[in-house]
C-alpha cells in the first residue's frame, strides 16, 4: 500500500526560522527535535550552516549556524532515529567550516540555489559530497525559470553533480497541480540517476495538494513543517502529510502533542500561514517579500490597494 | 484558455451561516451579496429555505428562511447579475411554501440529501423543477457511501430526476485528489445528461486543490466561499478560485475589499477554518461534529486526547 522509498523531511526549524531569525528558545528546539524524531520522520532539518563572519549570533539564533556544539545541545543525548539535515545557501556558507561527515552530527546538506548559480552550486555540492554527506540541490523559484535554462541546469546536474536528490521548489506558492505534474515528469526524464524532492509553499493552500500530486509523479522526498510553519504562507503541514502516508513507521501522536503544547502559543507570537497578501503574491507568481513587508504595517489588511500596486508594478 | 461552461457558486452566507445560526447583520449580508454580484460570480446561495413551523426566527437569522421578503431586503434594488440559490434539506422544508419561479427572487434550489433519502430527494427536486427553478442534488457525505448504493442512486438520478446538476460533496473533507478524480469519472459515466458540481471541505487544506482536480475531471459547477467560511474547516476559498479561473468576467477586487473590510473582523468573532481537531476528523473520515463540540470546551487544544478518543471509538 505505501511506497517505502518515500522519505519525509521536516524543516520546521529551518523554514520556520525565517520568520523570527531563528530566535527559538533552546527548550522549544529540543522539543521539536524530540517530537519529529519520535514521529518516525526520516530527516529533520535544524537550520542553516551560515558563515559566522557574515552573520552575527547577536541577531540570529543558534539554528542559523548549526555548529556541532549547537547541534549537540539539541540532540541532547537522545537516540537519533531521524537523520539530521542542514541547509546551505550559495555564498553564505564557508565551505572550509564543513567538517568531514565522521566528525559531524549532520547526515545531509541541502544546497539552495537559483538556476543562475548552478555552477557554483555544483562545485559546493561536489565538495560537500566528497566529505561524505548526502546532498541535495533545491532549485528555488522554479516558477520563474525559463524552460530552456531549467532544462540545461537539470542536464548539468545529472552529468556533473554528486547530488543525491534534486528538489522541485515552488518558492512563491504559485504553481497548480498540472504544473507540478509537468515539472516532476520533466525532472524525472532528465535526472535518470537522481531521486526527486518537493518543497511547496502554501500561498494558495496548495502545498499539501501539490505534494500529493508530486508523490503521484514519482517524487519521493517530501518537505513538510509542523502546522505548516515557514516563510510567509508557510509549507506543507507535516500533520497532514503523516495522516496521508500509509507507512506504519510514522506516528502522528508526538506531533499532535507538540502542536497543542507549543504551536498554538507560537502562532500567537509569530505570523505565518495563509493570509490574503500571500495569496495575492502567490496568485501573481511573485516573491512574498512585499506581502511580508505589508504585514508589518498598519495597512496590513488593505488587500485591494496591495493588489492594485502589484498589478501596476507588473504592468510597468 | 478558460472553459465557459464553468460556473462558480458562492455559498458564503449559506455554509458560513452554519457557524452562527445565520445570525449575520443585515448590512453584512447586503455587502456580501453586492461583493459577490459585482465580482461576476454566477450564483450566490443566500441560505436555506427552512420550514418556519420547525425553526424559529428567534434562534435563527433571516437567511435560514430566505422568504421573498427576506431576499428583497438583501437585493435591495441592486442589479442582479448573479443568480440566487437557496438550499433545502429533505424534511426541513415545506414544499407548499415554495412559490412558482415567476414569483420568486430565487433562480436555483439545491436539495441536500444523503443517499438513503434519494427517493424523497427526487420527489422534492421534481416538484421544485416543475415550478420552474433550476435544481441540483447535493449528495452529502459521499466518502461514507457504499459504492453499490452510490451507483444505484446515480442511475436513479439520471433516469428519474429533473435535477440539472449533481454535486459531489466531500462533507468531511476526507477525500484526496485521486478519490475526487475517481468519483468525478464515475458520476460522469452514469449521469450522461447532467452537469456535475463539487462542494469540498477544507479539513485537510484540500478544498481548493480538490476543486481543481474536479475541474480537470469535467466538473463545471464549483462551490466556494469568501475566506473559505463554512462549517468547521470551511470550504474552498472563493478568492483562490477566482484567481485560478481565467474567465475575464470574474473580478477579484470586490472580494478583496470585503475580505479586508469585513472578514478580518468576522474571523475574530466566529471560528472556522483549518484547526487540528478538524484535520483529525478529516483524516479519519468522520463528521466534524465532535471537533466542533471540542472547540467549545477548555480542552480545545488537547489534540492527542481527542485523536485517541476518536481512534478508540472507531475500534469498538
Amino acid at each position: 500500500m505505501y511506497r517505502p522509498e518515500i522519505k519525509v523531511l521536516d524543516c520546521t526549524l529551518r523554514d520556520g526560522g525565517l520568520m523570527n531569525d531563528h530566535q527559538f528558545k533552546p527548550d522549544f528546539v529540543r522539543r521539536v527535535f524530540k517530537a519529529v524524531n519520535d514521529a518516525g520522520v526520516d530527516y529533520i532539518e535544524m537550520g542553516y550552516k551560515a558563515d559566522e563572519s557574515q552573520f552575527s549570533r547577536e541577531k540570529y539564533g543558534a539554528m542559523k549556524f548549526c555548529s556541532e556544539a549547537d547541534l549537540e545541545k539539541v540532540v541532547n543525548g537522545q537516540e537519533k532515529k531521524a537523520k539530521i539535515s542542514v541547509m546551505v545557501d550559495i555564498g553564505r556558507v564557508d565551505p572550509k567550516c564543513i567538517p568531514p561527515k565522521g566528525e559531524s552530527h549532520v547526515d545531509m546538506m541541502r544546497v539552495a540555489s537559483y538556476i543562475k548559480d548552478i555552477d557554483k552550486a555544483i562545485n559546493l555540492i561536489n565538495d560537500i559530497s566528497s566529505k561524505g554527506y548526502e546532498t541535495t540541490i533545491n532549485i528555488m523559484a522554479v516558477s520563474h525559470a525559463r524552460e530552456q535554462d531549467l532544462d540545461e541546469a537539470l542536464e548539468q546536474l545529472e552529468k556533473e553533480s554528486a547530488a543525491d536528490i534534486v528538489y522541485l521548489v515552488d518558492s512563491f506558492g504559485a504553481l497548480y497541480s498540472e504544473q507540478i505534474a509537468y515539472l516532476a515528469k520533466k525532472y524525472k526524464s532528465i535526472l535518470k540517476t537522481k531521486e526527486l524532492g518537493i518543497h511547496a509553499h502554501n500561498n494558495q493552500q496548495l502545498a499539501f495538494g501539490n505534494t500529493i500530486e508530486a508523490i503521484i509523479n514519482n517524487v519521493n522526498y517530501l518537505d513538510a513543517t509542523i502546522l505548516g510553519i515557514g516563510r510567509a504562507a508557510g509549507n506543507c503541514p507535516l500533520e497532514l502529510l503523516l495522516g496521508f502516508l500509509k507507512n506504519p513507521k510514522f506516528d502522528l501522536r508526538p506531533i499532535l502533542t507538540i502542536l497543542g503544547n507549543d504551536f498554538v502559543k507560537l502562532k500567537e507570537e509569530i505570523e505565518w500561514g495563509y493570509v490574503i497578501p500571500y495569496m495575492i503574491t502567490g496568485t501573481l507568481d511573485l516573491h512574498p517579500r512585499q506581502g511580508m513587508a505589508l504585514r508589518k504595517t498598519d495597512q496590513k489588511d488593505d488587500y485591494l490597494s496591495f493588489y492594485e500596486k502589484l498589478l501596476n508594478e507588473a504592468n510597468v
